[in-house]
């Protein structure tokens, strides 16, 4: 399913239960049985212009196979090929706004996507505000003139809530303040769940079996002496699922401190730091030390910085954002973590 | 001037008389003391879409501090920051053809020198074929949208014949056959120039200074004894200045063996390998030893090859062409080369 194992060492940061190493490739077929929640790869980490080591913004989150691009700067084909995931199954991008480097890149994944032979209804869906969307539509046409190109797109307008709905996993979109309008952060967040209690199950007599998976579904059994088994008899306390939140360029954080609430994982950017304050205000961006600030607000797990500006180097970032806000890791490109609840909260 | 040294060795290739290595940075400054050339730097070698290793096609030339950009595809800006040879007077870019792996990291490009305070009056000149400026001028389109980018632009059509003419050097260029219409390779052709023979002006007892000037001006001069010396006493045989020829993707060489005749360094792709040659026709490509034998058939001195397709290793393309044309490099991103005419041609 992933082709393209790479010898560079990688990366992880797992939230405390687990703390297990994986190679590119194994972690998707082992999927099922380490039980990962959400898959951060950090395709590239650069604000506005690209360094020598940091390609412009894109982020791949991957959910039980399922995955989503968020922003798709240019460079990023490459940068999917340079982090071994490969381009299989990537049908969804999402765009936090319309800006050239969070969008560019579009135009020559959809390229290549589009020399290969796709299953029959095999679409790229993407999801952003009305100006991006223009914008990337006016995009397509360049990269489709001529037929170079012949790639089936659905661009879907982003409204505040709801986007995804899928068996485990709820995608929500809200507004947040940057240059223009249509600027948006996400919300995925795993079904809430009630764990099954297999020593209450024991007590009870129930079998192992489907009467087990019915009360799992909500329904109630009756056992062979007749006895009728509520749900509720078996299943412990609703445990909420792992929440992760993912922002791109913002002016401020009140809107983050608000939808990230308690998140597993928020992924924010860090494009100026507080001694450029001023510029960051002129240009619609926050400073590492806000971003932080927003994670501590909100009582977030772990704060994750990318959208690194090539004025600084990331030790600074971090050690400003740090001082806020500990748990702050400032990404670079090809940085891979899992995202999970802690094991004390349920799972 | 040029801004980011970089630790990578610098691979060079350079005509037989000289072997001068040099460091990045240093070249520039040391120009008129070591007579460079044509400088090659290639940012990206890879065919229709990227590798992990190979960047999509672009090549910069180099010639006494004049930067050329040959093509521009995706992902060209962040190899211009890994060569370490910076932005700085980059405002021409000639484009060979207008399919996207060509034309496309236009977009980033200007997105970033439109963020840079530039002199006034400067701007970035687009030399190409008229569907390949069509094209370039709606992808502009989209990077101009609500202002986002201001940059002046100049679009200039190519016809075949002569692009630039400068002090020392002409740019021409010249049809070749591919997909579609408006395909073109170019030649960068030096002055030819008579060298000044030094031993007969001491002969004549002509004094080191002005007068000397005057003579390679082609201006006669009077000595102090009243003789009459015409330039033609102290010039030596005309020499024909250094000839590069860069050609993009083409279905046939028939128009390369033409006008690449004697050139001291030839760029070519070799998209695909003789095995595959019936592939290389549908898609209006050649092969690796198609290209070697328009080298050899033009008398050219060097072979560089490049737009190397994900299919084949860089060995068995250089594997194949050698065979046929000795003198052939397969060039990977960031190798950089000097071409010079041969010292016994003159110069």
């Amino acid at each position: 399913m992933f082709h393209l194992p790479h010898s560079r060492p990688v990366r992880f940061f797992i939230l405390p239960v687990y703390v297990c190493r994986y190679n590119v490739g194994d972690q998707f077929q082992n999927a099922k049985l380490v039980s990962i929640m959400f898959e951060l790869v950090f395709l590239g980490t650069s604000a506005s212009a690209p360094s020598a080591e940091r390609n412009l913004t894109s982020t791949l989150l991957i959910h039980e196979g399922t995955r989503f691009m968020l922003d798709c700067a240019e460079g990023t084909q490459r940068q999917i090929l340079k982090s071994g995931v490969g381009f299989k199954d990537l049908r969804r991008i999402f765009l936090t706004h319309g800006h050239l480097d969070h969008i560019l890149g579009i135009g020559g994944l959809a390229s290549t996507l589009g020399q290969w032979d796709v299953p029959v209804g095999s679409k790229l869906e993407i999801y952003g505000g009305r100006w991006a969307l223009d914008r990337v539509r006016d995009l397509m046409k360049v990269v489709m003139r001529g037929k170079e190109v012949e790639i089936d797109i659905e661009f879907i307008e982003i409204k505040p809530g709801v986007l995804v709905q899928e068996k485990n996993l709820t995608v929500s979109a809200f507004n947040v303040l940057h240059r223009g309008t249509g600027n948006f952060g996400f919300v995925f967040e795993e079904k809430s769940k009630r764990p099954f209690l297999v020593e209450r199950a024991q007590t009870l007599g129930i079998p192992v079996g489907p009467e087990r998976k019915k009360l799992v579904a909500g329904e109630s059994i009756t056992l062979a002496d007749g006895s009728v088994i509520q749900p509720d008899a078996v299943l412990g306390e609703l445990v909420p699922g792992t929440k992760f939140v993912y922002v791109g360029d913002i002016a401020r954080i009140n809107e983050v401190v608000e939808q990230a609430r308690d998140a597993d994982g928020l992924v924010m950017e860090a494009t100026y730091l507080d001694q450029d304050r001023e510029i960051a205000r002129k240009h619609g961006h926050i400073t590492a030390a806000e971003a932080a600030a927003a994670a501590r607000d909100a009582n977030v797990k772990q704060l994750f910085l990318t959208h690194i500006s090539r004025r600084y180097s990331g030790y600074l970032v971090h050690a400003e954002a740090s001082t806020v806000f500990p748990n702050t890791i400032v990404c670079n490109d090809l940085d891979r973590y899992i995202v999970k609840r802690e094991k004390n909260q349920g799972d």
